[in-house]
Order: C-alpha cells, then structure tokens, then sequence
C-alpha cells in the first residue's frame, strides 16, 4: 500500500480533501503536524510516520515552513511534492520571473532595484500605474498598485520600516487585466482545471484570500501550453499557474507550488484532490 | 585586459584593497555602487560596466541584495564570484548544515523546530547550554547562548515579535571552545591563510564586528581538508569557512560566499585581495 | 434610567457579564464596537450611541484604543471610567512606578536605562536575577527574567529589533515571591475580591494569560490600605491593582485600568460585573 | 551662576549653540549624554550633575528617551524644559489635535479611526486627497498624501505590518498650501522667528530634515497670537509651532517641544540659542 504523508501546520479543507481522496483510493493518507516536534538534522531524526513515507505532500501554509522543512526531507533521502528547487522559486517572485524568461515565457514587464532612488528610477520607467510586490509573500499581501511617484514614495517609505527582505524592490508593469486573472491547474503533465479569479468590488486583486470570485474557464491551447512550460520550467509535479490576460496573449506572472482549491474544485467540477493523490500514487508506483 | 566588476553597496578596506590589487595586476577593475540603479530584468538592462564584464566580484553587505543580484546576473550569463547557488547556501546557515551533513563534514548537532513548543522540545534534546541562531543573519546577530529552559523562553518570546524567518528555530549544541574559533579563507582550490578569532572580553561569540580579535594560525592538513571540501560541497570559489575546536576535531559550523578580510590580512601577512584577484583573472583566463 | 455605554473593541466573558448586570440593576448598558467606526474629532462625531451616555466603561483591549478613544472621549466632556489620566499612568509601567513612589507605596526597586550599555550597568546595580519588562505591554508579554549578564545581552539584542519604546529599559529587582503574587480589585473606595494568582508550572509569571491559577484570598488589611492607597494615586474609579509579597511587606508593581476578572469572580463568589456596574450608577446619580 | 544641565542622546548643532550661549550669557551649562548610563527610580539616583541643575534643558532626539527622562527628571523635583505634559501632548499628534481644538485654535479637520475599515469611511467623509500620519514620529516620517481609496488601502495594509501604535490611523485633510507651511518658534511668552518652510522639489511636505528650505517670515499679528496660545495651550516654555496657510486664515498643526533651528537660526538672523538660554536663566531667577 502506498504510504503518503501530508505535511502540514493548519488543517483546512485542502489537507481534509485530499486525506478522503487517499481513503477512496486505498492509499495510506496520514496527516503530521509539524507544530508538535522538532527535526534533528543531524541525526536525521523526525517524526516517524514522515520515515516510513513513499512520498510526502508539503502542505505547510507558512511559505518558510514549507521551504525549510522540504529541504530538510529532502536531504534525509524522501521524495517530496514539491520539491526544494520548485518551492524556493515559486515562492519568490524574483527567482520566478527569472525563470520564466530564462524559459521564453511571455511574463510581465519587471525590473528590480535595491534602494527608494533606484525603485522611483524603474517606476519611471516601467511607467505608472505599476504594481510593487514583496518577494515573499502569498494571498497578495502587500501588493500594492502604485499609480505615481507621490504613492510609490509612500509605499518606499512604509517598506523601509519592514524586515530587509522588504526593500528588495520588485516594480511590474501593471496589465490592465478585464478585472480578472486566471489560476489553472498542473498535475503532472496535465493541465486539469482552470478559473478566472474575479477581483471582490473595491479591490483590483484577484486573490480569493482577498474575496476573488472562481468562475469556471475553459482550457485553451495557449494556456494548456504555457502552463506546462512553466511548470516545467520551476520543476513542478503539482502548481497553480497564474496568468494575466495581457495585449498580445497570456502572460503567466506567479506559480504556486502549494496551491489552494477549495473554491476552485467546485467551480470546475473537477475533484482537484483526487487528481493530486492520483498523480502521488503514480509516482510511487513509476 | 580583463574586466573584472565589483558589485557594492558600501566600499569598505576590502573593496579597496580589491581595487588596488587590480590595478597593480593589470586587470581593470570597476566599481559599481547598485544603490544608485535598477536592473531591467525583462530587457536584461543594468549599469553598462556590469556587463562589459568578464567576471563580477559580488561585495554587497545586505545579505539580500548579494543573493539577488547574483540570481539575476547569472541569468543574464554573466559568471559572478561566488554564484547564486553559493551564496543562498552559505547565506543560510540551516542550507549550510543540510550540506555540511550530506557530504560527510563534521558539523555540529542542530535541531530545527517551528514553533515554541517544538523548540523547547529540541532544546531538551540538545541540552543547556544550547546556541539559538537566526538561519539568516551576519556578525553575530542575534545569536544567542541558551543556557536554561527559562532563557529559552525569553528568546522565543522575542523571535515570535519578529519577521516569520525568525520562527525557523535553529539550535545548535555549544561546543565548549577556547574562547575562539576558526577563520579560514579558501580561494579556488587552496586555503591560503587563517586566524584564530578570539572572542572580546565579556563576549562569548567570536565575531570580529563583535570586538573578536584575529591572531595568525598555522593551517594544519586537517584544517587544509576540511575547508576545501566544504568549500567544494557548496560550490564556492572563494569563501570563509568558520570552524570549532570539538572534543574528536574540527567541526566547520558556518561559511561566508562575501567575506571581510581587514583583520585577517595584517594578522596573517598574506595580502588576501591579491589572492582574490589573481584568481579572478585565472578564472577568465582559463 | 442612567445609560452606560461599554465602548469594546472585542466581546469577552468580562462585557457580557457588565451588560448582563446592567440589566438586573436596571441601568440602560449599550456595547458599542469601536472597529466599525470613526470619530470626527473636530466636529465632535461620534457613534450617537456614545454621544447619549451618562458614563461610558472603557473595555478595549488594545492599549493604545483604550487610550486614545477615552482621550477623545473625556475632551468632548463625556465621563470615561477610567480617565484618560488613569489609563495612561496604567498602561504604562513606568509611569505606574514613578506615581507609586511619590505616593510613598513600596514597589520593587526600579532603574531604567536608555542603551544597552546603560541597561548592563543597572542591572549590575540591581543584581540577578532581575526582571525586564517593556514599559507598554500586557499579559506578561515579553516581561523576562534575565538570570545573568550573558542573557541580559540576548534580551537587549532582541529589542533593539524591536519598535523604538521596547528600547527604554525597565529593570526590576526579582521578588522571590512564594510562586504568586495578588491581584486585588478596587471598585470606587472598596477593595471588593482579592485572588492569588498561581503561575502555571514552568512559567515564573503569575498572569492568567499565561496559565496561572486564580485562588481566593482573605483581604488583610495591609493589601486593602496599599490597594486603595495606588487606586487614588493613579486616579482610578475601578482597578486591578497587583501585589508581591515581599520580605518586608506587600510590594505593589502593577495597575490595571481595563481589567479582567473571568477567572476572578467565580474564585472569590463575589460578582465583580455587578459591583463595577453598581458604581458606575452611583457615579451618574451622585 | 544659574547652572543649566542639557540632557541629550547626540550632540547636533543646537546643544552645541545652547553650549556656547550660555557660555556668552555667564551660565553654567553643562551637556550630559542619557546613553551613558542610567537612572535608579527607586533611589532617586541619576548622573550627578543632573542633581545640581537649577533646570534642564530636555534636548533628546529620540522622542521616547525625552518623554520617560522628563518623567523621571520631574518626578524628582527637577524643574525641565519642556514639562512632561508638554512633551506628551507636543509628541502625539492626537493629542496635540484635542488640546488644540479644546483652545478653540483653528487646526485641520482630523478623524481618527481604529481599524482599516473605520479608517476608510474616515477618509471617504473627509474627502481625498487626505493625509494619513502616525500619531508619533518626528521629521514627517510616515506621514502620507492619500490621493485615493486604492492608496489608502495599501497604506493601511503596510500599517498593519508595523507596531500597534501605527494602527490607530490618524486622517486629517489636506489643505492645499502654496508648497509651503510656518515653522514659529516661541519662547516664553514671545514669538521671537518664524520661517516658511518650502517643500524641496517633489516632495510635498515641508519638513526640513526632507529637504524643505527654511525662509524668514514676517511676524504676523495673527501668527503671533495663535502660536502664543496654541504654547499657552500645551503649556511650553519653549516650542516650535507648525502652522498651516488655509483659506480662512492659520492652521495650527503640530507642535515641537524639542525643536531645531539649524536653519531657522541663519535664516531669520535671530540668535534663537541665546533667547533659549537667557530664557532659562530668568526662569531660574524668576
């Protein structure tokens, strides 16, 4: 019997979903908290249901959680979904856009810089209204729409209070998206479901965390085809792939390698847990 | 001529003593401050210097601004010293123990815990005195000697005040050391110098931006292996490897892919920028 | 009908049971959540609710909103129980120490310090073990026992990460108290219930918030002449007042303006909620 | 000879300016640095020359050192300019705004809210652009032009990031003055210089530490009277009175109860230290 493990620090519907989907297909689903222990790396000892594990899925919410505790599980020799490489960059914005474009894929406009006098240089370049995003960080938190120099100033100068992570400026064109993005699902080398995320009333973030709508989209070639790249090109086994409906076709802007589907999975119809212990499972048995 | 560039954010005895020994070994060695500028990394645009560059000297002191700007030259083909792989190793010092461990270096017995509970739990493992270090940080920062389960508290109490990364728990065994440790500088595939950095009075950490004092140190065969294959299992090509005197041997505990040098040359009498530079150039040369 | 309002910025057992007395007395008591809404300072505007009280209960949880709304509250005539007065000298360690002493109430012996350096020579002074609080803050938090030099350190190190107020050093002599201390209710001119509190097993720290254990205990004369005593110094109409004992007597260390008594009432059979309201109509029919 | 003691934690212009003018004017004025050491509450112990001072000039930069010395200082009997109640109205924009309006000076329309949502129905009553300030903070830190509700969204947003003192959102409109505001300095009771304050090019706030230009201003009757009693109001010796120009006369906005005159001093041609200082010695004669 398959042993899968799910690696976590919160249980919410995504962990609850995919332990049934486990059950149905007779796999051996259990869930461990990683609140509860410690890991000693040099000895390599952790919590032992995480030994016996053909595979495990990291689950964490806390992006360094996840981050750290994939290494960690790496290095012991276990299989991990996804694994350290896939987590680092698809947590960070920069590391993505790096790869997407090392890739050629179409991805929005960004530039960098490291200081206020170098973040106002790259707006006035990159043009307002543009959009300013912490390199860590989910939900779409503290992503901000900048819509000239007074504002970006103001976000510079609040950013300048927060951890150092903070002042690495990251500055993207801002797509004048139809009040919407689109998030799609990679299982494997399958593109298995996607959605539009409308932005709630009042906010031009599309983040269901910040009250976007899932509608149900249908898959295009495009977006089959670029989803695939990219996720392939972070190295993903399971992802959700964002993308920006841009002038000249799709731009894919964030991957996220611990994706959620609660609102997803009933707008699409698709049983998106079942998918992922399907794939899991295969993977075992390859 | 080769070109080598210097990427900054501050110019301190080291970035002048680099500069310095370029110009006495014909090599053109430019400056560049990234504080004044931005990076376009969809136009692949930068400070023109940058990328006439055969090979890039990275010297920022903020931590993230190395990492990142390394990630994003290397993504444009420009070979910087060290590479991004290093420097995100060798910035992290749970990285640096994960690759210590899997290639067979001594290193000393951490445990990694994600909340309090789990680090007290790992702190009772370890046993007092234990070291509590932030898996990111430079100088000494916050690293803090544990010697009680109440003083344990009292630090945890705090790091949960602070940014998430300070709620990766990284505790270490206190190796009972002389009141110094070890600093050795590797430059490509030789250890060409190292001190002995004793701690300052009423201070328990080595560091010199703590007030830690270097000595000269003879390099033993055992010092001489250790650090060239810890150099090597991050992949680094110049680096300063930071070791303990344990009860069975050296233990390697933290490396540095951007080290200072200020102390160790007069102490040591060997003219470590020149050593950098030379190597720079055979680099390009080869 | 007197018409008191609980201004509130969360509902605890604390406002149910103020407004369940509210209604057994008769009076007219009214929850008002600050969250929703705002105060025009200079047109005086304000929840008409608020505007229509004969006194007003101050109830907010965060310090820094009881502090600000009782201000704007008493600058536009409306009676606060406590006075802006009363809850800025509460809420704020220091400040409760400076007031204790000119009323000649024995508390703790006290230092503080601006600097690490200044904060390593008062304790040096005061001796360790010692105690560390931030001057604003509750439920313990962050309040450390600093057994030695070497800890003091980590402790300082850790503020200074901090916003700049944890930078000012409160350091207290530790009173070796027997495992409690005492909390002692004021209401008007009556010392009405009195717990020891008991801290949880490894926990120093008395507060409930912590885990500690609330106990009846018999009101002495010295705690009900020292509670009353620093009840008037500090103004207060209703109060925790916290007590240690020690060698030479009850020590008074901190006031409470905003306080809880869950854990209290049902220790002492005395119903707190129901005194605190019968006073606070005594105060509007006076 | 009248000893004046200048607390401080750095020596700028100014304390050297007091120093000589007293110097000139027959005073004894001694500088004693806080960051040196520490004050025992307890025993009434502080740096000695602090002990003889007939009175103390309060000159610390950090606004929380100044606000807790001067308790500390007054607690003990020893007379400091500016008092305790000055320093805590003159430091908190709140209170400041309440002390204001219960003067009947003319000040901004201000609103303050506790949390996002209240803030966002504060500012859509007050109308856009508004202006958004922590309610303490020195140098127009923080201090943010809101042109719209999307800004005001990402202003709150990184709010919440910082230090629960930063939550509680002070609004107040946006008077629209010629690029320009009034820096009046009052000495007892005389207004002895007044500047404008020109914003420096692209930045709309005036403040000298972001480059505004300090130009000599007549000293008008109605200048004249309002800051006197906008000084009587909060009861200074000695501060520096922001005014605002709005259509229907002055606005009082802020008050400095630790105020610079680096530039004033040269551009008024007023010898703003002597005044300070001769205004001490007849304090102490009086």
């Amino acid at each position: 019997m398959v042993k899968i493990v799910i690696v976590h620090d919160r249980i919410r519907y995504e962990e609850k979903a995919l332990q049934k989907a486990g059950f149905d297909l007779g796999a051996d689903v259990s869930l461990v908290d990683i609140k509860n222990s410690f890991i000693d790396i040099t000895e390599g000892d952790v919590n032992p249901e995480v030994l016996k594990a053909d595979v495990i899925l990291q689950r964490c919410v806390g992006h360094y959680r996840a981050l750290y505790l994939t290494a960690i599980l790496e290095s012991m020799g276990i299989p991990v979904i996804n694994s350290f490489q896939t987590t680092l960059i698809c947590g960070d914005k920069l590391l993505t856009t790096l790869t997407l474009r090392r890739a050629g894929i179409p991805t929005p406009r960004t530039c960098i810089a490291f200081t206020r006098d170098g973040a106002l240089k790259a707006l006035s370049k990159v043009g307002y209204p543009a959009v300013f995003k912490p390199v860590i960080g989910s939900w779409g938190r503290l992503v901000s729409l900048v819509k000239d120099e007074e504002t970006a100033k103001v976000v510079i100068e609040h950013r300048e209070h927060l951890y150092p992570l903070y002042q690495i400026y990251y500055i993207q064109e801002y797509v004048n998206k139809p009040g919407r993005d689109i998030r799609c699902f990679v299982v494997g080398d399958e593109v298995i479901a996607a959605i539009y995320r409308y932005a709630a009333p009042g906010e031009w973030r599309s983040n269901t965390a910040l009250g976007g709508r899932a509608v149900k989209m249908d898959i295009t070639e495009e977006l089959k085809e670029l989803s695939l790249k990219a996720a392939r090109a972070v190295g993903a086994h399971i992802v959700g792939v964002d993308c920006l409906e841009g002038k000249n076709g799709l731009l894919v802007h964030e991957l996220n390698s611990v994706t959620e589907f609660r609102n997803a999975a009933p707008a699409t119809g698709v049983d998106i847990a079942k998918r992922i212990v399907e794939y899991a499972i295969s993977l075992v048995k390859r």
